[in-house]
């Protein structure tokens, strides 16, 4: 590498950005051979209570919108300008909101470090003109620089408590990126697996969200626990060959670790996704009424990547091959009895 | 073959004995070029209200006693004597508690046909003298055939309701028996799927338990969908490494199929094995009081398999090799803080 220390840049200060932000300020604290002690964190400028946030992040240690109650080491530096944050980082940490992550990394250009890594913990898929795009290919593509992927069944405000979680990387670099970011986030309370296949990792942390629309159609549809793991377990085998269909480097075992089988089971068992898609049976009005009167206007994940997916798979003739998502799709925007669910299981 | 028709042989009648009984019949009707009209059923005879139970079952067709409020169709018929129940069968159907396998099986030798094949729908793994047997393989023993086994995430209630489920068949001979084997279970409620790893099946149906205390110990500290899930996980490999490790022929697809996933989410969400483990937690009692009080003194399946399980591994120095296994068994029977259980996954 050439560097000293590492110096860790995270871009977003969300609920998921905070607790990280917050994660990784205690680990370099613990490894000052290996990373700097500040943690710069970019922070989109807003006012709360008069004051600036990044004030509040800097004085009073506490992202009081995103993450409240929860103190932040005073080695997290929050920055309102995303080039100061950036600057001369060694390892750059995306976790933002997907839709502002190419405006995002425009910015990016001509300010990073010439040996500069980075990691995504961007949720979703990117759907482009029926096309599919992993956020860390983007981004890697964007920036002229490696970009790993982390994804597992991991909620941010059970983080922030130090809460026991488990997560996964996926990496094209075991040796040197892999091992770096396992000792970036892992710690007793987070425990951290590192593999290769960064693209079947970011495609389940997509598409178990539409799995978890079947598992709330079945709950809404009061199947019991047999027909919802059959729905899960259907959903996994479609996840697998989504990935194996589409992508390369897709590999089996993925599937087994904590962004595979863990995340899946947590989302289909508790989550927003499930419990829109329950609400939505039987309530005689939209998806979109049922998501505005649930997450007050806010799409749910899953039904837009249904809708994506869907997309995607009909520009390839290949509906039939994924009956699961098709059917959850059919049921969610065209009106399908939510009893044919069912159909994609006999299939 | 050289026979016209199956003949089919239930051994067993209790509350999954009878709702597959009925599920036989009704297939076998549906295809009378490939079996014989009449399911005989091997019922253990008993007086119900000064009645006998064949009598009640062949006059009123329905079992009262295990499988009440459902009828069953008029061509299974009831056979107190398990010789004459089985004479000249083909197609043996074996689904009985375990602890009466090497009894029945004695009463067997010698009466049945030449050209008999046999399926296991009998839960558990024989644990012996620190040895460890699959129930198939030990009626392929002592009876000279081939023996199947069924398994998957299907309760026997919701069978007998004909509600959909899914569950997995395992054979050695895909091409002979494994056909049959569809072709008498498969249908629009209960759909099959075929594969050759039966080993890997009947260990799914066993050790799926001991990960349920888990997932229940884990309900019992409130430790949330994400560690339940993160159990869960860790269980499942502890499930495939055991196979993998102890027996040939165990495939890492069995666990994608319902009787490995499925099956093991159903039964750490709901079932009395997660049960008794949730409230064995903070009780103060013993997991057999706790048993006493929830089952009416019934040891529930997990609890005896973790324990057989332990001795096994004991005896071959490798319960460090299966933490997850080994801590159930820690903190059910050696008064383990419940909490310990986390450093399973921290291993």
């Amino acid at each position: 590498m050439g560097v000293q220390q590492h110096k860790v840049s995270v871009i977003g200060s969300g609920n998921w950005g905070s607790s990280i932000a917050r994660l990784i300020a205690q680990n370099v604290r613990k490894q000052p051979e290996l990373f700097h002690e500040t943690v710069r964190v970019w922070v989109f400028e807003e006012e709360v209570n008069g004051r600036k946030l990044t004030d509040i992040i800097n004085q009073d240690h506490e992202n009081v919108k995103y993450l409240p109650g929860i103190r932040l080491p005073d080695n997290v530096v929050a920055l309102p300008n995303i080039q100061d944050a950036a600057r001369d980082a060694n390892i750059l940490v995306f976790v933002l909101p997907h839709q502002f992550v190419y405006q995002t990394c425009e910015k990016l250009r001509g300010v990073i470090h010439s040996e500069c890594r980075a990691i995504s913990l961007i949720k979703g898929l990117d759907f482009q003109n029926d096309e599919i795009m992993l956020f860390s290919d983007e981004i890697s593509r964007i920036l002229g620089i490696e970009c790993s992927a982390l994804s597992g069944a991991n909620l941010a405000s059970e983080v922030a408590l130090e809460k026991y979680g488990e997560s996964t990387i996926g990496s094209k670099n075991l040796e040197v990126d892999g091992k770096i970011f396992h000792k970036l986030f892992h710690t007793g309370y987070f425990n951290v697996t590192v593999i290769s296949d960064y693209t079947g990792l970011q495609i389940c942390g997509a598409l178990k969200n539409v799995v978890a629309i079947a598992a709330g159609i079945s709950d809404g549809l009061k199947y019991g626990n047999n027909t919802k793991s059959a729905f899960i377990r259907r959903g996994l085998l479609e996840m697998r060959k989504f990935g194996k269909t589409f992508f390369g480097g897709v590999h089996t075992e993925t599937f087994f670790e904590s962004c595979g089988v863990a995340d899946l089971i947590t989302t289909c068992a508790g989550g927003r996704n499930r419990k829109v898609a329950e609400a939505f049976i039987g309530s005689n009005k939209t998806i979109e009424q049922v998501e505005m009167e649930l997450l007050n206007g806010q799409k749910s994940q899953g039904t837009t990547t249904a809708l994506e997916v869907h997309r995607f798979l009909q520009a390839r003739k290949m509906t039939d091959e994924f009956p699961l998502m098709t059917s959850v799709y059919q049921v969610i925007y065209e009106g399908a009895p939510p009893e044919s669910i069912i159909d994609a299981l006999q299939h």
